[in-house]
């Protein structure tokens, strides 16, 4: 921590903060420059947790040097996490595709649209038993009775599945059926349903909030880490700007900024990112090329009929030709799309 | 809805949208422009959910024209909406004045800060019993105990309390303590959250998300009022944007624009709006001009020794002192401070 | 300066950069914490600009400490500054209104906002007779023809002038007619136009720019300050965020921020801060309560046939309400509107 | 153009709207739903231009159908532009590289860059000799003496010239040297700009703003093609966000929503988009998988000692590689680069 004085701080100022410094046991060391004068922390700064030494006296500002997570860093972990569920490996040579409708409407609905992914090449199955929809109006999604259809395509088809789970009530309900639990934007800061799947003994897709800043995402995936569930997927999806053509502001370069300050995978949702169908197989393709470890994409068998989110769903014909195109872009940066 | 198509639209593009309108009993109207074409469809919106028309042939954009939410529209209910609580009325005559503790840390530390807010002249005491931290290694709270010492605040005061509940499990237990129920940003669109404490018989105070526009706001009261629970208080607390010099950008323009969109009573909260307890003051006196229906600002003994939040925190006496300028602006607008 | 280095740099690393320091005459201490090693530099840190320690290695990040700016700022002059024009002091006790149409129209427009708004009590006419359109096709002004008629306006009513400079060809021109020159948001940071202002003896009103920090926003100030012309008004506008309820998002708390942070006067434009003319008078009155020195309002004898902004401007009537509600606040707020 | 009006808007409020636009000659439909009335104008919506209708009794909003530009509108020219420089095409088959460093510092520095980027594959040298910076004691540019080298260096290498011009003032000097003229994103709305390097014969790169929207980026094109110059170049550089991780957020989608909206070619700037020369391989990258027509990226001999932007500019060994997993990328998409 580095504590920044006006240059015109009394002697009496600077030295209560000293003084309070010395107090907990920290050390300290004072640069005095010609327009500031900088007090440099020495020490666990854990002990000046709650100290609010910006309302002291001649205190201009006091900028944190630690970040604000560990289990989730690079420097404590330098080597990537591999997440494995079954035999598929996340974050490691190989490029995961999960990809379904962006709600589960009806058994044939889901199987239609699994059995086409599956033949595509995707992983993973995606879709929402329980969905978070900004108005009450709209389609609260089939629940428990989604669940089960998930499962059931499962059996079909052999992918694996994840799906939403929106509060800390049904954790382990979703658990019971879903490979991999998804915490949603809107969730991000959900903190109380974070330490719930931190607890369980399943991997966590946890997307990016609204207007969350990487610090914060890394802050919220640690609340995982630390109650014992080391198996976190980060999944950009867009983020909320000025921009009104695109539905949110998907920032790839969150890819290669994740990479370097974590080891922890991270996918990208060009759906979500986008909010346009017809702008997610250049996204992809682009998210692959920046060095992403997956993809999730919305494919509907009908998107015009689709409950929820169809302007921005794949046909499972535009799918089945993004994924011949990812394979080549996945070769051309030394990965696999297996 | 407007249907938006672009001027070189086939007539077999257009049939298959007005087909598809008539069979589901809507009507319609075709403009043609110079450049584009526009059909006005009219009936029920509802029965075009989920139909992705902006995935027909030809079709550029669609653009909705009724809003998401009614039960808090102002053209729903155009008199303006009073929640009681107690005596005291907020979205009446009267400025209503919210302060505390950002958390409650012991109960010294609350008694002495309900002490000098009553004192002061505000009607309610703040302070969280659950806390919703960035980092996990941050006061989390002293939950259960924290609620207990506010009741026992409310007790020797006569302040009404208004705590903060995170997640649905501890909803019932707040409720058992707490005057109003406080859903944070965060929380915003925790729509399983807003569910449960819409089943309440308990004032709501929903603060505003870091990234939510006015419509998803008040999409999120519509969650509440939905399930019955009419006392919703809306609380502006700061928008996330580029600027870093304040912890948020306090979007004062809400106040008047959510009067003239809702029937709600708005409340501001300078505190997390600005994160600098030296603008605090000015931007209370600007929320009571804007017409703010009250204020929630955090009042600390000891700023410097907080566990969360200080340097937003004004002190007892800079709070005393605020509320006499308070009264004054009240009065210049044609309110109360009693 | 503050050098971040991760705790695994080496003694190499960590020596490269200190002989770099040392061979720029410059000062240094080192603190080796747990997580991270800091290095503070002392001494004139302009030694260092143009090296890139980012990329050196083991460096993590650099934070500069020192502002950007100088002779804007309230550390180099603690006393305000109040800018005269004639009789008029700006910064001073009383509050300022500039009012009149967004665009100089016609003789008869003109004159008619003018009379209007001198009854009302304003101070300075707007009107601009250059006008930024987003398209080309908007209507781009009456150019000299217009400011002749402001200068007329001038002469009939006393009227002091404020209007819009675009570019560095017609700064003289603009000034021959203007009592202040108006730098428009999207030219904030056009630095050619600013340094000619700047060499003018003419007090300029700065607007801040769209996406504008208060950093870059006081730079921008200093480079008209730089070039010798001690007589810049700031004026908060708005800036652009998400929402889009609002044409832009007003910051008011840039007011008091601005007040801690530069001598410079600060006044609001509520108009474009939000584009619509029915949350103009609140945020208005906000502005004034929350200590600017001054507000910029859009006025038309006939808002609804205005060639442009016509759904921001307030008509004579609403406009001298609100003039005598802004007395009120004032006085509350300790100034004056004579 | 679709006006809104409130369900409950009085006969009289109608019949007033639809008389103006009969006044106009412009024709009309209603649409009466069960909450709001619609409006649907047709004919030139030009002669509703200053028509404030949002200001009439009753009118809830009025919704624009028609976009502001015409001429950069892809429905206008549905084929792509290929901007010809010499033997060069801009958004032909061709990836198009343009590299060297920010600012021209010396004519050692220069050489050295032009040599190096021309070995590694570049068609073009950029390099500022105007260099519009945030404060006005940063190095501002060479000027003249600085256009001068990139002419030489142009001699000696055969690139082409990419380099700013920042005023009106000096569009021909610029133009002498230049073969391309950059507007800066700073500039973007610097509409007297447009105006002067439209009257040009000479193609123009036009940076996006920091804050600018599609629309108003297309707009701003459209004040260069509306004077003749039709050999328009878009740059996607980065958009303000609340991110501080990234100087600026890259928004890759925005290539594929400008190739669906406008004809322009369109290239990215990954250096300015990023604000770190560690992401820009990995967003060069993305951005030729996203579909872009070329890159714009900052190369340095000695990033360390640059006088500007050093930490986001390669070293000449990190572009070439660069180059060469670029031209793999090319292929994967269909392109080449050459």
């Amino acid at each position: 921590m580095v504590i920044v004085m006006n240059i015109d701080a009394s002697e009496k100022q600077i030295s209560e903060i000293t003084n309070l410094l010395t107090s907990l046991g920290l050390g300290y060391h004072i640069s005095r420059g010609e327009e500031k004068i900088v007090i440099g922390v020495i020490g666990d700064k854990r002990k000046l947790d709650g100290k609010a030494i910006e309302m002291m006296e001649g205190v201009e500002k006091v900028i944190p040097i630690v970040d604000p997570y560990k289990l989730a860093s690079r420097i404590f972990k330098p080597e990537p996490t591999i997440v494995k569920v079954g035999d598929i490996e996340i974050g490691g040579k190989n490029i995961v595709i999960m990809a379904g409708p962006c709600a589960v409407e009806s058994r044939e609905q889901l199987f239609e649209s699994a059995m086409a992914v599956k033949r595509a090449g995707a992983h993973f199955l995606r879709g929402g038993a329980y969905k978070p929809r900004t108005s009450p109006y709209s389609f609260q999604g089939l629940e428990e009775e989604g669940l089960k259809m998930l499962s059931e395509a499962r059996e079909l088809t052999g992918l694996k599945i994840v799906t939403e789970v929106m509060d800390v009530h049904s954790v382990e309900k979703v658990a019971e059926y879903a490979d991999v639990l998804q915490i949603g934007a809107r969730n991000m800061q959900n903190f109380s349903l974070l330490k719930a799947v931190g607890r369980m003994n399943k991997p966590v897709l946890l997307k990016r909030g609204l207007a969350a800043t990487l610090e914060e995402w890394l802050s919220a995936a640690e609340y995982i880490l630390n109650e014992g569930n080391k198996d976190v997927i980060l999944c950009e999806r867009g983020i909320r700007t000025f921009e009104t053509y695109t539905r949110n502001t998907l920032d790839l370069s969150a890819v290669p900024a994740i990479k370097k300050l974590s080891h922890l995978p991270i996918i990208v949702d060009p759906s979500h990112g986008t909010g346009r169908w017809h702008l997610v197989p250049s996204m992809a393709k682009a998210a692959v090329a920046a060095g992403a470890d997956g993809l999730i994409i919305e494919v509907h068998p009908d998107p015009k009929n689709a409950l929820s989110d169809g302007p921005q769903s794949l046909t499972p014909d535009n799918f089945e030709s993004l994924v011949k195109e990812l394979k080549i872009i996945a070769e051309a940066v030394g990965r696999e799309l297996a």
